[in-house]
């Protein structure tokens, strides 16, 4: 049984073998008057696809199809569709629905609408398992689809729809802009899409790493500084001085805390981007005295940041770097051991999908 | 040697025998030209005051006469003050030094400056330790002494000056006014001002608090609603509710974080008042994901806040529930015992000092 009652994907079956990815076809929600069906052309490999199929995260519904930086094109529309006509180019990211009727979504921040449905591992209203990106195609609502700005290549574009919103989101709603200072912690897939929107929205970036052999990348991708972590004593010159700390590290857990928050502006905000498996390092009320700063963290980003930050990328042309590789079962496999490794600069987009799909009109 | 070298106090001698006070003379800070000298009539019993001499915030230099919410007649201006004439109503707060030249001082952050004085323990550049205010004198720049408008009356403006700055600050600094939520949690010295600090400002107050005794007095206080946060599903009703929780309690290390996590609305903010012996509980960045929230905490606010709360305090004619005790080496020590076990509702302030340091013109 063919799309359009199914769409074929890579899939997980057990967190134990999270590398094995095996192809096969799996069952789509049933479609709505809302709804887009999209033929993948590409996806971005993300942290958090490794964070759920290997268990990090918790339990998982099996077998699943992760992927959730999706681009492809709309061959199908409901009738009630108005943003979006068969044959655009749209994307989809790692939210796939919500109630929308919710005082959160009525105040446009259906990212933090508590009937959300995350893209893969979500379970809709009807019971269906949400399956991501790592397939021949989505079914999306057309409030979490997005048209994808003409000039912004496929592969770059795919990984902003996840590690791009969810530190251009933090940057928009922190005031981030000129006469800011940010630093940015962390210098990988996060980290880079943090210093790259942080420089398009004009604030001065500091790139904190605590891997000095990142230098020459920050600094490339835009940071003005680079500041090594590793060094004791690395947050005296900054005293003060950030008025946002976008923390994109995996090993917070390891962080002195004090450290980072010493440097940060009276008022100041310690926002964390990513979602590591390891909870913070304790901490005290009296930890936030010194400045008064808070600490806090994003889920991605709304439908106006969204198209805001494809905009944004669009009009100043920003390169992420992206590594591509081909969608198959190996390809899978790779792709998320290599991000599990931390072994890629820094952000892979799964392409190709025609050679194992076909053409899909 | 007595006044102006020295003012007489009463003391702590040993953090294992903290309700021990004795009365002796201490030396005072050498006179400077912005001084003020200031024979005290009433001094508040904070929290903080426990916490150092009993060594649940560690060490503290003994021996200590511990005491910040200060209230008293000026008796001796230096050449440069212009803001406190002799004769005149004053108060100093928790902090009584700082540099007033770093780049925090100069953007009117003092109480984050890192060469901030506190009115007790702390040490002046000469070395001098400051002692604080169960006692007949003390010597503050004119930066930390605040005239008390009339009409307030002193054993209620005591508690004010550390208790109450320490809600004001962060209301304020918060945003919070007519049409915003407040959840006030923890019904004790800094609870009891919370509520009242936050309704002054027009916000809309919610008391909430493990003992279901507090109810009454939270009303009274001029919260709208109680909730008891005893009962298992307290927060259901108040889902994505509150713009802020000001967290006033000092069992922080037993919540449940996401229980109040989720009354908060999206990008909201859950603000410690007070520094507990015991760290908050283990948060994971996660924790924040369901509204995108933050936690911090303040410490003390800034001289524009404390004259625009005193200001506040006096035009809506305040009432801070307070209970005077008079000054003796056994009122102190009742006065420590009864705040450390909770017994008071809600602030002690010290009083009679004439009957044991003479008028002192």
């Amino acid at each position: 049984m063919p799309y359009p009652e199914t769409s074929t994907g890579y899939m997980v079956h057990d967190q134990k073998n999270w590398t094995k990815f095996t192809k096969q076809e799996f069952k789509l929600k049933p479609f709505g008057d809302n709804d887009i069906d999209i033929a993948i052309d590409a996806c971005g490999v993300c942290g958090s696809d490794v964070h759920t199929i290997d268990g990090g995260w918790g339990d998982a519904p099996m077998p699943l199809c992760v992927g959730h930086e999706v681009i492809g094109r709309a061959v199908k529309v409901g009738p009630s569709v108005k943003t979006v006509s068969v044959g655009d180019r749209v994307g989809v990211g790692a939210q796939i629905g919500a109630d929308l009727t919710c005082g959160n979504c009525k105040a446009h921040q259906e990212n933090y609408c508590p009937s959300a449905v995350d893209t893969y591992g979500g379970a809709y209203p009807d019971g269906t398992i949400s399956q991501g990106g790592y397939s021949s195609h989505i079914r999306a609502h057309e409030y979490f689809t997005f048209k994808i700005p003409d000039g912004l290549d496929s592969e770059l574009a795919a990984p902003m729809l996840c590690a791009g919103i969810t530190t251009y989101s933090p940057l928009k709603r922190l005031g981030i802009g000129p006469g800011k200072k940010v630093a940015v912690v962390g210098i990988g897939g996060l980290g880079h899409f943090g210093i790259l929107f942080a420089k398009a929205l004009g604030a001065e970036v500091y790139a904190l790493s605590h891997s000095p052999s990142k230098r020459n990348d920050a600094l490339q991708l835009g940071a003005k500084e680079f500041v090594s972590t590793r060094e004791k004593g690395w947050n005296e010159p900054y005293k003060f001085q950030f008025d946002v700390i976008l923390n994109c590290a995996d090993a917070t857990d390891k962080f002195n805390m004090g450290d980072y928050f010493s440097t940060i502006k009276v008022n100041g905000v310690f926002h964390n981007c990513g979602f590591p498996d390891r909870p913070l390092p304790q901490l005290s009320a009296q930890d936030f005295a010194p400045n008064g700063c808070y600490i806090g963290a994003n889920h991605i980003g709304n439908r106006e940041e969204m198209l805001e930050m494809l905009e944004v990328a669009a009009k100043q042309k920003l390169k992420p770097w992206v590594e591509t590789i081909d969608i198959s079962e190996e390809g899978c496999a790779q792709a998320v051991q290599r991000v599990y490794n931390n072994d890629v600069r820094y952000r892979f987009t799964l392409v190709g999908y025609d050679k194992v799909f076909g053409q899909r009109a």
